[in-house]
């Protein structure tokens, strides 16, 4: 239940391969106390008891550490992961968290809120349909000259990097923060900044692709999105469904694309079987 | 100003050494929107501007990419850090996402919510002044039974894990979640439900240590931290407030201590110069 196969294609250089790929599974739970939604938490399933005991805990909900609420599972969905929960909590057992919610935030680093339904989208307006083409070749080229930007990593090892390229692969700005969303909203805000938003086609990132900065790269209207690490069974869920070119793993000479493949350039790849 | 030099005592095997190491910074980033405090975002400074009106754009805030409203910073720390801005957007141009702000959540991997300030925590309690002893050569066999159980991380590489043991290193649980606040959520909430918390001495996690699992592995009383990558600066600030020993950078035979390295057993250690 953790992971889920999802297809994608490789690419090596000049060649490129079909594959079937196991994705970490990120779906949203929203936990209700006293028959009230609560929050949202976007997590991989399973241990749905100790995540909720300890979010309780974490957050000042539930103090007493010896009682346990009725966690009553209210609703799963057809693959039987649990979606919601409802806690059974008395008010004397209600800690300083709880009268304090507007700041409980249970979030993954990859998602928050309860926009998590593919249907809730549809009020972001309509999916990328660009025609614009891409050498995976170039995709190591971006990689490259981002990282020749990345100078706080190089000291620090902690920062998340992002940076959006032109098709013919001109670096229009790349930007380190702690906080891969953070990176990611510096370099869209630079963008709208300079009235140069319209240039960008293709958004790197450093680290692993959340849904949310899928949703991020959609409302910028980037049509091609690449990650050095792996991508959440959501990302690519949302990617598909928003009509955004995805790779992931684009390491070496290596990328791996999980949805909207129409937009590479082929014309100059041997197919290998899968 | 995105990292700044903090101390360490750096350990390899049987030897020591002081360092003086550069850590990313992360500080809060209070946004106020026409003079009303409307979200708090966990960032590296620089690029706020950049920051603010990515983030606007990214939650719907402000839906005319060629709307720039006036950014102006209204307080800034003894470091020059901006830590407040306001924002004035007449009402025609808020959009659907202002509304809805309950769920505009403004996230950096590493720590969400208005508690940030250090001067916030009295409220959590007393600084753990558990006075156990640790041998840095356990940390090693920790992390390489950690491993042993991130069975989802070898097939998709997507997942965060976290682990508890006790002091001579039995490990107590070890959970995998694509979030790494999750997998450390459910590892508490796992002890809360068997009964013993207690028994936890040492919270390890894979991938880098926020601000905000300091606090959750404070909270659960839990007086050693150790990551497998780098700490931030406001997590090192926060064990060091809380009176967690804090390790970082644990990969082959090394680890770095970065706060309350008196509970390390330095019997059998030789000490280098920094």
């Amino acid at each position: 239940m953790a992971t889920r196969k999802y297809q994608g294609r490789k690419y090596k250089l000049e060649a490129q391969s079909s594959i079937v790929d196991a994705l970490t599974v990120e779906e949203a739970l929203q936990i209700d106390i006293n028959g009230k939604p609560f929050t949202v938490s976007m997590r991989t399933p399973g241990e749905d008891r100790s995540l909720v005991r300890g979010l309780l805990h974490a957050e000042g909900i539930i103090n007493d550490i010896t009682f346990i609420p009725d966690i009553v599972l209210k609703k799963e969905n057809e693959q039987g992961i649990v979606t919601v929960v409802d806690l059974s909590i008395p008010k004397s057992k209600l800690g300083e968290g709880y009268a304090n919610s507007r700041s409980l935030l249970s979030v993954s680093s990859c998602g928050v809120c309860g926009k998590t339904e593919l249907s809730d989208l549809a009020f972001i307006g309509k999916t990328i349909d660009d025609e614009d083409k891409l050498e995976v070749a170039m995709l190591e080229k971006m990689f490259g000259r981002m990282k020749s930007k990345q100078s706080d990593f190089k000291q620090s090892g902690g920062t998340h990097a992002a940076a959006a390229f032109s098709l013919d692969g001109t670096l229009l700005c790349a930007i380190e923060d702690i906080g891969r969303h953070n990176a990611v909203d510096k370099v869209v805000g630079k963008l709208i900044l300079s009235d140069s938003l319209k240039e960008a086609s293709v958004l790197t990132v450093s680290g692993r692709i959340s849904y949310e900065i899928v949703v991020k790269c959609f409302k910028a209207r980037i049509p091609f999105l690449a990650a050095v690490s792996a991508p959440s069974s959501l990302a690519v869920d949302y990617a598909k469904e928003l009509g955004i070119t995805l790779f992931a793993f684009c390491r070496d000479d290596r990328a791996t694309c999980y949805s909207h493949p129409h937009r590479i350039k082929t014309d100059n790849l041997n197919s290998k079987a899968g």
